[in-house]
């Protein structure tokens, strides 16, 4: 899926990102990704079904993926964060 | 999945929860279910990462399902909370 199909959720207010997602989805396009991780985790899901049960018919699930990302940590070492990428289709 | 398969995701550390996870598969049981809703499903997304990085060799996502869950509210009313199923398997 390319980039510019994928809706990032990080710590703005739920419905900034189901605009987002709705946007996208108002493009033209029939699909959309949705990640996150740590604590958006959440959130991400809740973008999700909020989309799929109030603003666009017909989405469903295409897949859901739940991985770890390490990321560089402040102090030089690294510190390992879960991740979810949500795969919605129209 | 019967219901003893199944591990609840709540407010404890994370590590309990993790703790629950790997018993449960060590009783010779091959598959477990991590429930989680709202703010807990990033606490089960990083339950069944840490399993699967750390504890338990050879287990796979079988299956993850995102939905809605429909709660009374204190006022009488009802709360929509989103909630995920994560099933994992050896």
């Amino acid at each position: 899926m390319p980039e510019e199909n994928t809706v990032y959720i990080g710590k703005k207010p739920t419905m900034n990102y189901v605009l987002a997602v709705v946007s996208q989805l108002n493009t033209g396009c029939d699909n959309v990704c949705i990640k996150a991780r740590g604590r958006a985790i959440s959130r991400a899901v809740d973008v999700a079904e909020i989309v799929r049960r109030r603003f666009v018919q017909n989405l469903s699930y295409q897949d859901v993926k739940i991985a770890t990302e390490t990321l560089p940590g402040q102090d030089g070492g690294s510190a390992n964060v879960s991740s979810i990428e949500i795969y919605m289709k129209r």
